[in-house]
Parts: C-alpha cells; structure tokens; sequence
C-alpha cells in the first residue's frame, strides 16, 4: 500500500491523480490533501478519502472548508505551513506536488528532508530551484519522479541508462493553438483563443504557457535538472499530435521515445506505481484510424514565440535568471488571461526582467524567495506600461 | 576486449560487423571467420583480421580460398563441421550469426551449449526451431541478442523490463517496393522490381521476403520467441519511413519506440556492445529535413500480401508448422529470383506445403532437419506445377 499525499488535489492534475487511486484502493492510500481556494470540491475529496492531513491556501479558504461541516476540516491549516504539514506527515511515502506556482516549494524540501519520494507535477520549483531540490534529494536519497508527460517520458525511455549514455534529449511540444503563427498573426489573439489547446486539456496557467512555449522553455529548465544534461543536449520538436510525448537520443544515434494517449493518468499512474507498472484499461494507440496514421514533425518558430529561446538563455546562465524568467512568466500570464496586455506583451515583460536582472547565486530558498519577489514587483510595473486601455 | 567469431562473414551483416570491429579496435577482436561461397572476399578478411579459425561452405569453396594462397586457409574447415567450429572455438565470446538460410543451426545450439553469447541476425534459426534454441539458452544461461532492426529496437525498448510488463510487441514494416499495391497489380512483378527495397539495402533473399511481407512474418515467429510472447500480443504496422524500428506496448498502455537511422551498423554494434553503449559518429535522426517531418503508419494489406497471414497461421500452431513455412519460402524465393515463377506464386507454394503437411513435435534437430527437408522436396514439386514457361 502506498500512503500518498497529494499538494494541489482539485486542480486538474489532482483530480486525475485522485481517478488513479480509485483505480487501485488496494495499492493506493490518500493520506493527505492540500487544495487552493477550492474549499467545496476539498470537502468532497475529505469524506471521501479521509486523509489525515489537510491544508488550503487562505484562511478565506479555510473558513470556508469549516462551513461545508465536513469531519477532519477544524485541523486543516492554512499558508505555506499548511503544505508543508501535509507533505512531511509522517504516514506520507510519496508526495504528489501538483500545485501550480511556486508556492509549494518549501513543502517539496520538506518533504524530501523526511525522505519523501516527491512525484512532481510542478514545473516551477525545479525552474526556481533546481540546484537546492536535486542537491538535497542527492543527500536523502530521495527519487524524484517526473509526472509532466514529457519528462515522465523521457524517465520511461531513459528507464534506468545513465546520463553519460544520453547524447541528446528532445523534448515534444504539440505547438498550441498558434502553432504555425507568424509573429505578426499573434498581436491580437485572445486569452479565449489561447486556452484553447489542440490536444491536452490542462489547467489556465500551463494552456498560455502552451500558447506562448514557455511551457517547453520551463520544461526544457526542468529536464536540465532531473536528467542532467546541460541546454545544448535539450532540443525542442514541433510535434503536433501528441502522440510522442518525448525522446531520448543515446550515444550511439539510436533513439528511444514514448508515445501514448494524451491521459494524465498514465504519467501519474507511473510515479504512483514505479518501479512497478500497473496494467490499466487506457487504451492502445491505433496507428491506423484515430491518429490518422500520421505524426508530424517540425521545427520550432522562436521568431513568433520568442519565450522558448528566452528560457534556453536563462538556463545558459545557470544561476538566478531561471527564477526572474518564472516570475515574470506568471505576472504576464496572468495579466493576459485578465485581458490587460496583448499576447507578444507576455514575451517582452519577461525579457525586459531578464535584462534588467543581475544574475547571482541562488544557494539558499532565502536568495530564491527574493529575486522571485523583485521580478514579480518589476514585471508588474512593466505590464502597467504596456496594458491595454479599456 | 571481446573476441568474436561471424558465421557469414561476407554476407551484407557480415560486412558490416567487420566495419563495426574496425571503428572498435580497441573493443573487439575477430577471432573466427565463416563464409559461404566468396572465398576472394574471405581471403581478404583473413588477411585483416587473422582468425584463429575460419570455415566455407564447400569443398570447393574452400579449394579457391587455398589457391589465394592466405596464410591460415590450410587449416580452413567446410561444410556444417566448419560453422560448428568456428562457433565453438575455446577463445570465442561472442558469436555473431549473419549466415543466411538454415546452415547455422547445428553451430548456433553447439555455442550456445559451449556458452557464447549469441547475436543473432538469421530468422530461420528462431523459425525453425526456436523451441531447442530457446530452451538450450535457458538452460546454458547464455544470452540471445537480436540484431534484425526489429527486434533489436525491442531489445532496446524493453531494456530488461520483464515480458509481463508487455501489451503486445508492434513490428513495423516498411511494406517493400510493392506497399499500395493491390494483389491483382502483384502478377508480372519481376525480382528486379522486387529487390529494389525502399529504404534498406540488404541481401537478395531477405530484400524479396520484404517484398513479400514473409521478412515480417518470420518476425513475427521470431518476437514470439526472442520475447516469450503469444501471436495475439505481436502487431505488425506498415511504416514507410523505416525511422521507427518497432515498439513495446506495455501494460498501462504506455508505448516505448527506438527510432534510427537506417543503417545495420546500429544494431549489430548494439549486440557486441552489451550491455554497454559505445558511442558513435552515426548521425541524429532530423525531424525536420532528412526526413521530410513526418512518419506514416498503416495496417497491412494481407490480401495482397498472404505470407503474413500464413505466418500468423503457423506460429498459432506452435508445433513444425513453421519449418514447412521457412523450407517452402526458402525455395519459392529462390525460384522466384530465377525467373522461374511469378510473384504470387510464392505464398502459393508455401500455403499448399502447409496445407499438406501434419504438424508435429520438434522436439530434436533431427526432426527439424527431416521436416525441412520433406518441405523443400514438396516445394520444389510445386514450384516445377507453376512453372512459367521459357
């Protein structure tokens, strides 16, 4: 029986993760919740899976939870404590980060002091500190499994080999909405028309980070520090069905990929169960009808999406810059999911942070939390300038 | 260092396994040389690498390599008795068995009882008697590495996982020359057309069982054994491009593919490597220029292409049926590259030794051998039935 607890339960990723565990009562235990705001479906998933360990992100929220009456909320707390009770509980074996932002960052440390195995769904922590998450997981010997379908796959391809094996990893991006855009197409695009992703159905913040590639740019970040392998050996492939969720090119030219149906249960199932692998009824590929027996490939357009090379710099500089670029990042989005600033904005307020930022060390979540704080204070300063007038 | 020794060391997989131990020097030794009838090439060979132990095919085979006046050529071995030998010498570690046809056989069991690892590039071995193969392997705790595209991209993809961890085994084809034709244009194809492969440059025999699809049905027979699957888990896919070399379904539905040049050197380096991974100078898969974007799949037409089918029909036996498959397409091929017969008529001799044949145990070489040898007797019977006329 795995006791697991789960730090963002009734976002996407958390209620897939929660289909998992009704998928195997016998094998799965959820120990413990953390939700956001949500404080009616939290209540829900508490009678239904009892956790021993429960947090929200508010004390708004928390009153909340305590009025839906349901047993359990008069010891949920609130705040940054509140995630990083639920992920040291000490009835946690594994700990599913799947919270968006970065909030959940010190409770992934935490957890990993108490050597928690962390199946991680949160791009953010590793882009905003990779170095402090792999060196302490290193320490404890702790696993981190990689829930992103991306890394997951590259995880299910590398199964085991060596970093000194890999000659190159390639990361898959579907290329969003916008794919094949000239830059000049993408001024007056829309937050509706952006979250309208061609083959994954996600959360807000992770569809414009489709639309924009940042996610790609994070998630190339990411690979950095799970796999070991610096940027020049991470490229990114234009990919547009989805089926090829990533590759891994070994030294000798042969190259290994996964493929698979575009399911967030499978990559969770997979952190839930390894090193074992649980049969399920998700279905084969059928190479013949439902994909049209075709996969593309192309090229990425940086020109017209600029955040993807934007994130290859941040990582070449491999200290703070990572930090401000995911600042940024999530004061733009946000400001365009609004409808204050244009799409080609989301871009420029980050790279206006980058240049502006002196990149240093970032040895402690102390030096992380600060650059954080000042790129968020000046990306908002610069996405007052270019906001759109009502 | 490893020491090695090739049964078909002038064949098209022989040759490239010399070129492999060239760009190895330091890795490999080649310690035994067998050929069939190319005894200037042989001699060659014998020259450069200087093999303790070196057999033909023939007497007169051999008399040819003694009058090229080689230094060793005295001592050279003919016949089954050579194969044997050079697969058995005391100093070999690895033997890399590229012959063509059923001639290796008794060579394969001998090494594998006198522990040598085995790469395996011949199908009829596994074909015809995979069960002794197999079993013999068990039983010496002696490895078989494929090192036929397909089931070396299996290799690769299941990279120790255990065979209850597979779906089903996906075979990809490329289709051959003939691929879109319907079985009514198959009619006055000739063995010109049909040794023009698209994407793969082999041997005569093996370029015509592509045409035909036998190539993926002796696969097919192979996989089961190679990987201890039944024929309901071993799915073949038509893909043109040849990048994707086959696939592991695994059973949570995720698909693992290896994916590479097309270029023998790949996969044979693979088996003399393992389980290390040499690197090499072969070059990356590109996904947006050399290979036009884009990989296309499609189901088998097995109408047009029946030695798929009979394959099929003949592992679902389990018993001698195979040997009657692989004897009869040994000789319709061979008739067929004559001129003798058309096309089609090469299922056809194979369906009818089928049809009359009573399957039985193989539980010994003997049996394989006499089963084999009333197949190609039969065969033969019927190929002179269809005979085109001069």
């Amino acid at each position: 029986m795995k006791r697991i607890a789960i730090l963002g339960s009734t976002g996407s990723i958390g209620r897939s993760a929660l289909a998992v565990a009704d998928a195997h009562p016998d094998r799965i235990a959820i120990v413990g919740l953390a939700a956001g705001e949500n404080a009616d479906l939290l209540a829900e998933q508490m009678a239904r899976y009892q956790p021993a360990t429960v947090a929200m992100a508010s004390g708004d929220a928390l009153d909340r939870l305590r009025q839906c009456g349901v047993p359990g909320a008069a010891n949920a707390i609130s705040g940054r404590d509140g995630l990083v009770a639920v992920a040291t509980a000490p009835e946690v074996d594994l700990v599913l980060c799947a919270s968006s932002g970065t909030e959940a960052l010190e409770a992934v440390l935490a957890a990993i002091e108490h050597k928690k195995t962390i199946a991680l769904a949160n791009k953010e922590v590793l882009v905003m500190a990779g170095g402090l998450v792999t060196e302490a997981a290193r320490r404890n010997g702790v696993m981190i499994l990689p829930v992103d379908s991306e890394h997951n796959a590259i995880h299910q391809c590398l199964h085991g080999r060596e970093a000194s094996e890999i000659r190159r990893l390639i990361l898959t991006a579907s290329g969003g909405p916008f794919r094949g855009r000239a830059a000049s197409e993408l001024k007056d695009v829309t937050a509706d028309q952006a979250l309208r992703h061609p083959t994954w159905r996600m959360g807000r913040k992770i569809t414009i980070d489709s639309a924009t590639l940042m996610n790609k740019g994070l998630e190339v970040i990411e690979a950095h520090w799970l796999f070991g392998v610096g940027a020049n050996q991470i490229d990114v492939v234009i990919h547009p069905q989805s089926v090829v969720h990533s590759m891994v090119e070994l030294t000798d030219g042969s190259t290994i990929a996964q493929l698979g149906v575009t399911d967030m249960r499978l990559p969770i199932q997979y952190a839930f169960s390894y090193p074992e692998r649980w049969a399920t009824r998700l279905p084969s590929l059928d190479f013949d009808i439902v994909r049209a027996g075709r996969l593309d490939f192309d090229v990425p357009d940086t020109a017209a999406f600029p955040c993807l090379r934007l994130a290859y710099r941040a990582l070449d500089s491999d200290r703070s810059l990572p930090v401000v670029l995911n600042a940024a990042n999530e004061i733009a989005v946000a400001r365009f999911l609004e409808g204050s600033i244009r799409f080609p904005s989301i871009a420029e307020i980050i790279e206006r942070a980058m240049d502006a930022h002196a990149p240093a060390e970032v040895a402690s979540l102390a030096s992380v939390r600060a650059v954080d704080q000042w790129a968020r204070e000046y990306s908002l300063e610069t996405a007052r300038g270019v906001e759109l007038k009502a």
